[in-house]
């Protein structure tokens, strides 16, 4: 497959120097626990959609260092022959754990863990981090806008502004997760099945001696897809009546119903009243209005509350970019490491605003789920306290403890899955279709306050009392030694 | 080379829609002429650097359709046989022209042009879009951040946080021909000899029993690449006095100088100020001190305006995804095409905002210097117009008229190179250091009103008088039409 590139170089530069410099003190093979978590729900939103985990799949299978990756290490002059033949060598052993893509996910929870010797877990950072930051974000995205469509069709077609080619492609992938419905991304079609989708440009229209001659050329071209640019000269006194004309003359003997008309310019409501009123007059009711225009949840919930009469929105650069709010922040820490007797110790990192400060341990993430199926809080517990099983559980604020909560008749569920064992793929990875139907169901579980685009209701994500206490022992224990 | 891919399909699916259906109607030969231009700076400001063009014209060179690809297509049922016969067969055989890299380029300007048969020039849009908009986005933030640092150095250390994998490599790239120093991605390093640097993460310094133990080792690892992250527990009382306890007793037996610290949290004004006293004090005045931590133009620039001590930047994910606006808003449009004479006629693309409007015909884009070198004005004439060489020039502005201005002594250039003709590439590529070298010259031949953060005074960007009546004979025709 000729869009497989080996990234393993795709690093920061510490984390070689970090691998060399464990290789040399002899701590290479010392276990470390990492836990990549976030902080912050982009757009202030009250969940995140966890995705990439395919690529980051990939990504670990295929980690090698080359000749000329070795080669490249060589001329820094910074690292011995041993290091450099461990390098050549090098393949992964690691544990890893993930939630499955598509999940719904809050900040603070642990979304991937390493668990092993430490110099891979830390060699791997950068591109866990990449990976799920990028595809979680657009995921995430998608899905706000994909909700204030309103069960409306959804597109994505930003690949023209996004942030390089990856980003069009995986980002497509990552939009149809969060629940677009297709690109207008071919190779995202060949490489990934969303289905893709697109009928003409402005220049099309151009091109001909006028837009009558244009849509009729590509209705008789295109008669089972035939979606027509209705905005090049006028939308409602040139292009919808064109559009009428060419489905009259054109589709009509044919016996094919027309697929639509786009309008991607002007104002989008007052057009698609227009533009509608005078479909139907036509006989056209079930002929289907797009907009595209430099939309995002907020134009798109503002045109509904308007009445217009949209059916599919194609959007572009807001999605592509997530453009009111561009970085997922996921961070990647240390959380737990062997010490010189080979005993397992907590790690925290220490900060002086309180939200900064990480949660240590190495832990299982679970979720609690009332009769009904609704998602009622998250729960972080150590990864050998028994959870699973139980029906009732007490929670408590782990700022404000004296916030406690107990849930009766709750159905526990540990939400992360096995990924690698010792290096070995264990995962059976879901198809696409399947991924974003899982988005769906988990959008679905969660109550509709913590589903708002402004101030949401912030969901519950609380420490086991085992958890919280290994955490304010290390904090005391730091706090004694400033 | 493991990182090239065939990014043919990497387009919208329109593209290919309406490449079927000027094959069908006969008219793919007929010649047409597409510009790319955009119409804002990212960030409000009064200029943008061109970037991307290496990898477009590589995507140019490369282009071609595999047999898979052509058995994906054949499987949409819309496009005949012989369509995909020409598709199997297909290869660029027109002209571009396009800016060099590194070039500061102003609103409404040409910076691509495609003259060719129309359904080459229109089936490389959405690439054409996508490789400049990205890396023009990020060198143009990247120009932004390093103006700001005033002459200190500034890395590039967003990987982490980049919206896809080539968002992290060509970023660097881009953020590199911005004026950036270096990259922490080591990729970039490998693929485009972008020095890469870094050192150590905060895990590194929590795996060790203490902070003491964390630098000391990596003091005798890496002597003479001695940079210590000071910030894990706390700067000043723990991190700055062991870093220079390590100096001392590591680095000074060696007879070798300490590269620098790194703070990467707290505030860094206040910190790098005492820092810097710390330093002084025990004989380190020559030790660098970097900061990292969500930095910008604007936090730089608030940081030297407090005297911070700073000498290097390390930034991350406002520059890879040029945060505050992230969006760089290119587009392609037709501006002229053959008719069925085969004489080439001038295209508009009206709009209801006048800023919408595009400029017709085939153009040449000048820049207009004075006797000191500085930029005065843009100046664009139509293709065949005789203007080099000229040393007197009278302007006016293309919406309010009355607004002349005439230049005297001035060089005139033209700043478009060809860069394929007839689809061999007759440009030679400079490599990254000397793009990056006419970047920082170009941005020197700019006025400093031109390089302001907010509200820049707007640059000169005028039409020939033959360009503008041009224009207007086509709006008045359209007028008419109305």
């Amino acid at each position: 497959m000729d869009m497989k590139r080996n990234l393993t170089m795709l690093t920061d530069f510490y984390e070689i120097s970090m691998a060399g410099g464990y290789f040399e003190e002899g701590l290479k093979d010392r276990e470390a626990v990492f836990d990549m978590f976030f902080r912050t729900v982009p757009d202030g939103g009250g969940f995140a959609i966890f995705a990439g985990l395919e690529q980051l799949i990939e990504y670990i299978k295929d980690l090698h260092f080359t000749t000329d990756d070795i080669a490249f290490l060589r001329e820094k002059n910074m690292f011995s022959e041993q290091f450099l033949d461990y390098l050549r060598g090098f393949h992964f052993t690691s544990d890893v754990y993930a939630v499955p893509e598509g999940t719904v996910v809050f900040p603070g929870e642990p979304i991937v863990t390493v668990k092993g010797p430490v110099i891979e877990a830390q060699l791997v950072e950068t591109m866990i981090l990449l990976t799920v930051n990028h595809q979680s974000l657009i995921a995430t995205k998608a899905n706000r806008i994909v909700r204030a469509a309103e069960g409306r069709t959804v597109f994505e077609f930003g690949s023209r502004r996004a942030q390089g080619y990856d980003a069009a492609i995986l980002g497509a992938r990552a939009a149809y997760i969060g629940g677009c419905d297709g690109t207008a991304c071919v190779i995202a079609d060949r490489e990934y099945e969303i289905p893709s989708v697109g009928t003409m440009a402005h220049s099309w229209v151009q091109l001909f001696d006028n837009e009558y001659e244009a849509f009729k050329t590509y209705a008789r071209r295109y008669p089972h897809n035939c979606s027509l640019l209705v905005d090049t000269y006028n939308t409602l006194k040139s292009g919808v009546p064109n559009a009428i004309r060419v489905f009259d003359e054109v589709l009509g003997p044919m016996g094919i119903r027309p697929a639509g008309i786009r309008i991607d310019s002007g104002d989008i409501a007052y057009l698609s009243k227009k533009a509608r009123k005078m479909l139907d007059e036509a006989g056209y009711s079930d002929v289907k209005i797009m907009a595209s225009n430099s939309l995002d949840e907020y134009i798109i919930r503002d045109l509904l509350l308007q009445d217009a009469k949209v059916d599919l929105f194609g959007v572009g650069e807001c999605l592509i970019t997530s453009k009111s709010s561009p970085v997922f922040g996921g961070v990647y820490k240390l959380v737990a490491a062997q010490d010189e007797h080979g005993a397992l110790q907590p790690k925290i990192k220490i900060s002086e605003s309180v939200e900064k400060i990480t949660t240590p341990c190495f832990k299982r993430l679970y979720r609690i789920y009332n009769q009904d199926g609704k998602a009622q809080a998250d729960y972080i517990a150590l990864a050998d306290e028994q959870v699973e099983g139980k029906t009732d559980i007490s929670l408590f604020d782990p700022i404000a403890t004296y916030k406690k909560k107990t849930f009766h008749d709750v159905r526990i569920q540990c939400i992360q899955q096995p990924i690698f064992q010792k290096g070995q793929l264990v995962y059976q990875l879901p198809d696409l279709k399947k991924i974003r139907a899982h988005c769906m169901a988990e959008v679905d579980s969660l109550w509709d306050e913590v589903k708002r685009f402004e101030n949401p209701h912030r969901y519950y994500v609380d420490l086991s009392q085992a958890l919280w206490d290994e955490k304010q022992r290390l904090l005391n224990a730091y706090g004694e030694s400033r």
